[in-house]
């Protein structure tokens, strides 16, 4: 029988209702074929209650009894899943991460995978056709025997790795959504569900601010070359949408030039203004910033108007721009800058596409457009299959529909 | 280092406050120089909300699926536990049932532990007098790997199990009562806190309704000979009284002829009128109950006035009294009988001692004491260091309390 995984999120999983509402979805790929291996988060809200308990008991936790307390929101959704599945006639059995097992590094919160064992799960495809509920999100340390997470949306990821592990024909994503857009509908009504997307544009975009799928979960996807639907627990268990297909390149026909606009608030921008300009200032701004865990982000170096200093500009995580201003506070001596600058009203638009890489002045034709509408971009990067520019977070929606509209991709009237 | 076994229940841990209170009790062991492993219960309500939940997706629920979702409460508790230990500076981890591992049969929703491993645990002791905080109530089965459960009230035999594997010094039952009363407070203002009660009294006391322990812990704790004090949560962590201890007969000096007056409204009655007085006829009506998993208990039979039938009382659980009631008459024509009675407003009040190994009598002051009451007695069972009497409910607190001042319990005021 071909395999199939299928993933459902915390509001596809936010009451006993809506899990039997699963079990039809699940029960529908049963009928066509396939055998199963559902992966499920906690029912929405039930993680940060367990994360509340948590940080009051302690601000300051350990992290592998953080572990241990939330991954039991999965561990009652996988069984409730079960308990549905059965009722519905169906050979069910729930999968704790340690059972399965899903074996990760031992970096408590934020695990990475290493290896899944899928022949237990196997055995009981052949066996008896029952379907796998397995608890997403967690995993367990080998060494130690002791339970893992993954991080803040790691069921996806938990998904897909489950996909390459059992050789599944595809991976299909259930969410609140039906789809990958060309950008945030609540922004641009006229943007459209996108039938396919190449899972180097799907990584960039996720990279990039869209929130439906996990960034490592698209690069497992990417490497294991696992076909990955996005698609809507929200649609009619018996006759449900297709959603989106994250696929290779190669099985798209026609690649637009550009196939998504993103953008992320997450962004705030510092500028460090004459510079001396000699070897090793680089180093002296980057290297304490790495130290520090900041991940830096739009690096320009542009020489000042007296010709001797140069002013750079960066951007770092919203969250972490205040610890960005203090590093470099202590370290203004050796950096030697005359004046540190920031802000942090800003927002970063990208536009994605495979199809720049056979395009040139796809994104000059960008930067003509905004300044049309009297857009003052801050910086830009642009690497093979995106652009990005920093623009004032006052402009984010102008500028957004500014170039869905550039690139053709809004939906007709 | 000397080692201990705490255990507290759902109450004790209800919230991040209440676990916290519960961490400093832990403290209190280890400054006294104990190595500790502390046992939990799920908080207060979890259980209850997690068992409607997978009843609500299935009243015919997989008994195994239940066990993982029920078993979540337990480790919920035992990660927020440690994280407190972690916070005054103990040095504590979490174990789930099966990281101990705590072997049980294959049972789902009341497995029996058949082996619990102290190795890893004791290891973590002698390294670093590492605190184990275990979830009580939940183990796994040796062969499947599978999540079981022990049944309501399982945590107080997993805290035994637990003292027994690892040789503590003792185990404390942490509660929300300070200790085992020669009957209920709320029924006999005049009941007593008992200092010490033997292994076979509180067995005794626990099966005839007394629910501060469950059954099995006690037998466990009997058979390993595990001095087991039942003792208050509620009670200053650096000033607590010692509770109840629970040991063996020869550790009492003095035993009282009567420790304790138990009584269970769990009792219904069922009475055969003039049943043919033939050999067979006890298995005829016997036999179809057992094999309905029905607890009997109380049998009286008695010849009745025509002296050539007999008249069969017995009592059954409560909850299966219809269930009996329906065997019976389906059975009606092989017992032979010419009538079948039952009542359910009835109560079992009964009188536990090991002093009535030595002293005659001692029921027959019950009988005497309760007829002159005007309390009719239906039914009377005695063994060696107990008597019962089945009487109508109403007059349950009359005859606790004559029973409470005939053999000298009554706290003087």
């Amino acid at each position: 029988m071909p395999r199939l995984v299928m993933k459902f999120g915390g509001t596809s999983v936010a009451n006993v209702e809506r899990i039997a509402n699963v079990a039809r979805h699940v029960a529908r790929e049963v009928r066509a074929g396939y055998d199963v291996a559902v992966v499920v988060s906690a029912m929405s809200g039930k993680t940060n209650e367990l994360v509340g308990w948590v940080k009051e008991s302690d601000p300051l936790y350990d992290p592998a009894e953080y572990d241990a307390v939330v991954a039991s929101g999965e561990q009652v959704t996988s069984g409730l899943l079960a308990v549905a599945l059965r009722r519905m006639g169906l050979p069910a059995r729930s999968w704790q991460g340690w059972q399965v097992p899903v074996e990760t590094t031992s970096g408590h919160g934020s695990a990475r995978i290493t290896a899944i064992g899928g022949t237990r799960i196997g055995e009981r495809f052949e066996a008896a056709r029952e379907v796998a509920v397995v608890a997403g999100f967690q995993g367990v340390h080998p060494e130690t025997g002791r339970i893992t997470t993954l991080g803040r949306g790691g069921s996806d990821t938990s998904a897909v790795a489950l996909a390459a592990a059992l050789g599944a024909e595809r991976c299909d994503i259930y969410t609140d959504v039906d789809g990958v857009y060309t950008t945030d509908p609540r922004i641009v009504p006229k943007a459209q569900r996108l039938d396919k997307v190449a899972f180097e544009e799907m990584l960039e975009m996720a990279s990039l601010g869209a929130k439906v799928l996990q960034v490592r979960s698209v690069e497992l996807a990417m490497v294991h070359r696992v076909p990955t639907y996005v698609r809507s627990s929200f649609d009619d268990p018996d006759n449900p949408n297709p959603g989106t297909l994250i696929c290779d390149e190669e099985d798209i026909v026609e690649n637009p030039v550009v196939t998504g606009i993103a953008f992320s608030r997450d962004e705030a921008q510092i500028t460090l203004r004459r510079v001396a300009d000699k070897p090793g200032v680089a180093a002296a701004i980057f290297g304490p910033l790495a130290e520090a865990n900041v991940n830096v982000d739009m690096i320009i170096q542009v020489v000042s108007d007296d010709k001797a200093t140069t002013d750079i500009t960066f951007t770092v995580p919203t969250a972490d721009y205040e610890r960005s201003r203090a590093i470099l506070d202590s370290h203004k001596d050796a950096i030697g800058a005359q004046e540190i600058e920031g802000a942090t009203d800003v927002v970063k638009v990208s536009a994605i596409g495979v199809g720049m890489r056979s395009h040139a002045g796809v994104a000059s034709r960008a930067f003509a457009a905004l300044a049309e509408k009297g857009i003052n971009i801050r910086a830009i990067t642009t690497s093979e299959i995106k652009f990005s520019v920093l623009i004032d977070s006052a402009y984010t929606e102008l500028a957004v529909r500014t170039l869905h509209s550039l690139y053709g991709l809004d939906k007709e009237a």
